[in-house]
């Protein structure tokens, strides 16, 4: 039988992940209310925007007034994606303390989304790290495409751990390893995160993973089966990939949450409460998510087992 | 690190489990179509039809048709489910050698679905296996419900042990542990089946997975992790529940073969050819399955890693 760590720490980021890439946008205001919903929902770490180009992600163009927009006394921490130095600026001058630094570990992935060549993205990331820590922000050091690329196929596991130990070299807070694609199985889970694990001491390594071919809890299962007891989730399971026409999403929160509850893994969410974020947004979006468990509890005609 | 077993044995459910609730009748033609590809992938055994009542379940009106169409040169293993003595009889006179006899661990679900207490259930069930005997077929004893009940919620594990034990006594071939309801999760799978292989001796046991409440893989994950190398699954993840308006139904067939592969646990599985179905299938019914690599192999503008 497995062993499973007592508790798991989830960070919400469907206002980021979940969001980007739908077309109907949501108005600050209600950005702001989910938000505060989720804290609400016991999440304590939410990552509420990305500061990037709002030309090519209208969803996230307000990221400053959200920022503006956040309440500061609730207990939860907020951070924002940022994927280069100015986008690190932004988000510095928009009052957040936290912030994850993100760049992909596969070549063409990188040449194609960000317009850099790898060692151009090792260089940019550097640049964030260095000018992250003079404005005294926590820097969460992101890599993309960890466990496979849609363009290269498989990434060596090599270079993924080289740019993990510079990253940390660099003095980065937190380790997180992204499966983009949702190309991770719970072996190569299992094999690159213990190897991550091992270089990271006592420094946090969150997984940030995606459903898109249906492994999405199966590599949350496997993770935690090696004490990884940090992931990134979307509520709903929202998000998609631009490739793949009605492809999966992020993990989704209240899914992961549910299972683990049930497994005697304590999250501190309330599944309920992120469900109803989950629903009400697919009315907004007119469409339905790929999570779960957001259609079958809080009803009264049917039981679930808690 | 887990460890896994070499290989495992997939039983194509899709044509039974699958359509069942399917509005649009397949003509019986199409199902054989269907039932050749299922075999070309290298699927060995196949759930072919249910003999149940045609006017509480019309898609299944033709398993007469169906039976009297399989092609017998195959190297594939026709079955189908029965719910009761008559169904079996006809199974037999419809000329299969294998058949799943099931009933429910849930007393409520038994009552409203078969119309049946759980005392009279079991007495159904042993005289299906009876009679089944005497007619020479190779019988798989199977229990639904195994793992929760929407109208009960959690079932007495206790009272599945019992009720294996006897369909072991009376001389099933094979146990099959029905989660119909999706409420399973990796630990009350790990719990439940280890017990049960143990009752079970030198007898395969099945597990049938939902993917209701999204633990579906990471269940299938639970189960390969203590030995059980055997698994129902339906193409593209069809099926549904009848309570959960847009519900996921069954396992993808290839969507755990493709994870299987990945992780080097032989299936034996083309599956591309399963993904095929699935899309042409979509194609049919105009609506999208909940099952995830059919959308994202065979095509020539992504990659995958096989």
């Amino acid at each position: 039988m497995n062993s499973y760590p007592p508790y798991i720490v989830i960070e919400e980021q469907g206002l980021r992940d979940g969001l980007q890439s739908e077309k109907r946008f949501v108005p600050t205001d209600k950005k702001l209310e989910i938000i505060g919903v989720v804290a609400d929902a016991g999440i304590k770490r939410i990552q509420v925007t990305s500061f990037v180009n709002p030309k090519l992600i209208p969803q996230m163009a307000d990221a400053e007034d959200v920022c503006r927009g956040l309440d500061w006394s609730r207990d939860a921490l907020y951070s924002a994606l940022v994927l280069n130095a100015k986008g690190l600026e932004r988000a510095a001058d928009a009052g957040l303390r936290h912030v994850a630094a993100s760049i992909s570990a596969s070549d063409t992935h990188s040449r194609k989304n960000a317009n850099a060549s790898l060692p151009e993205a090792r260089k940019r990331i550097a640049e964030m790290i260095k000018n992250g820590k003079k404005r005294g922000l926590v820097i969460r050091g992101e890599l993309q495409c960890v466990f496979g690329c849609r363009f290269e196929g498989r990434i060596d596991p090599n270079v993924v751990f080289d740019m993990i130990k510079e990253q940390l070299d660099l003095g980065i807070d937190e380790v997180a390893l992204a499966d983009s694609t949702g190309m991770a199985n719970p072996i190569s889970i299992q094999d690159i995160s213990t190897k991550v694990i091992e270089l990271s001491g006592d420094k946090h390594v969150f997984l940030h993973l995606h459903d898109t071919e249906g492994k999405g809890l199966a590599n949350a299962l496997a993770a935690m089966q090696i004490g990884i007891a940090h992931f990134d989730t979307a509520f709903g399971g929202t998000g998609g990939c631009p490739f793949i026409k009605g492809a999966s999403g992020n993990i989704s929160t209240e899914d992961l949450a549910f299972m683990s509850e049930q497994m005697g893994i304590e999250t501190g969410v309330d599944v309920d409460k992120i469900a109803a974020i989950s629903r009400s947004l697919e009315a907004y979006f007119n469409k339905q998510f790929s999570g779960k468990i957001h259609r079958v509890i809080d009803r009264e005609d049917i039981q679930v087992v808690r």
